[in-house]
């Protein structure tokens, strides 16, 4: 049995997310239709990273799956994408380990939220950039940016239903690693790395940088809406999926 | 009687182009509605820097417009771009001279075609790219692309039926003062800046380069492709208006 790894780029727009649901369109949907004509099976996936919620772009999402067949990669890839409609595309194959499993074996992602922070929106970048028209203090976004680093629990940062539905032994912490605020012109670009996300997380970190960026919120309140594990304390609102995009999904050297 | 310029951004994919033509939806129909909304009373604009066919974009059009209000430049662009659909903005406002004309006055215009060269699609840039799965030799490109720099008839780059349907004192002469090709990873960027541009031109010259790019045309086979003034001898299909944008106008310094 074959294990291998594909790693995808989609246009968020056009799938309710990624994950599988009835009577929508779905990236998994899509992609496990097409692995069924290609293979001319019955086909389903092992494992993707992670889901990307409705409206989320990918360029760098990663699935595993299984195989019998001996086909050559570059054989695979052309399939799939002969079989994929436009939105997305596998973008590599790759044969791996046995044990390498697209979710467990990820070592950290790397999520990229875009802000068009202008005063008029812009229709060449609506489709990737979500809209601040009002003025950011992104020296005061930065500060806060720096208390999000490092191992927290991000119950503050998540949905409130996830919390409630979260059993007694679900853990709410992740580490985040890198929380980075670009700017050139008018485009901010906020990437975050971490070893994994919650439900909402990287939208609702950003709610909150958005509030700092409008003064709302001082860089110095951060740490105590990490301690508070309320959602309702951190303020800000879950942003639009349409700026955020899972840019890579990194892995240990031997699986990756 | 004020003469105001705009600069607009748009989504060529949302118009059947920037001329106005019955029952289609069009850049100068959005703009002109807007406009008489605005102002209250039927408004058309004066010119426009030149139309951009169907699904070309725009960062930077220009078009000029005549209005006896006093109301202020900052309130003008606000209340067009509340009465605009998202696919168009007005990017600036501005009053210039009476003489200033949005085409007559340009003494360039600068275009850009962008080219996604990879064996698969990218479903994030398909929107803004035209997508070239071959090989392309750039170094072959960039010496058939100095061939075009300069003053030259380029009947062979536009429609035959343009030709066809011009009069005897058109003059298909134009100057092209850049031209460069640049390369980032898959990403191919053809910028071309010329004192005008005949219908279709910049699409039929990429055409041309592209043949040039996968080796069935020499470089040193675009002076006569010139010389010969016959778009039959240019070889190349007329690209895809997906990979266009109109990036800016350049005027006279006292107009501009």
């Amino acid at each position: 049995m074959r294990n291998i790894k594909l790693i995808l780029e989609y246009d968020g727009s056009a799938f309710f997310g990624f994950q599988k649901q009835p009577g929508k369109p779905t990236v998994q949907e899509a992609l496990e239709k097409a692995l069924s004509a290609f293979f001319d099976k019955k086909m389903k996936i092992s494992a993707a990273s992670g889901r990307t919620d409705t409206g989320v772009h990918a360029e760098g999402q990663v699935v595993n799956f299984k195989t019998e067949s001996d086909r050559d990669l570059k054989r695979i890839q052309k399939g799939l994408n002969a079989h994929l409609s436009p939105p997305v595309v596998v973008k590599s194959v790759e044969g791996v380990p046995a044990d390498f499993h697209a979710r467990y074996s990820a070592r950290s992602k790397v999520y990229e939220y875009r802000i068009w922070n202008h005063p008029f929106r812009s229709p060449l970048l609506a489709a990737r950039t979500c809209h601040v028209p009002y003025r950011l203090d992104l020296a005061a976004m930065r500060k806060a940016a720096k208390h999000f680093i490092g191992r927290h629990d991000f119950r503050s940062f998540t949905s409130e239903a996830m919390v409630r539905k979260g059993r007694a032994n679900v853990s709410f912490v992740r580490t985040i690693q890198k929380l980075l605020i670009k700017k050139e012109s008018s485009l901010i670009r906020i990437r975050v790395e971490a070893d994994g996300f919650l439900y909402h997380m990287v939208r609702n970190l950003v709610g909150t940088l958005l509030e700092v960026g409008k003064g709302k919120l001082t860089p110095e309140a951060v740490p105590g809406l990490l301690r508070s594990r309320d959602r309702r304390a951190a303020l800000g609102a879950t942003v639009s999926p349409v700026g955020l995009t899972l840019l890579h999904v990194h892995y240990e050297e031997k699986s990756a």
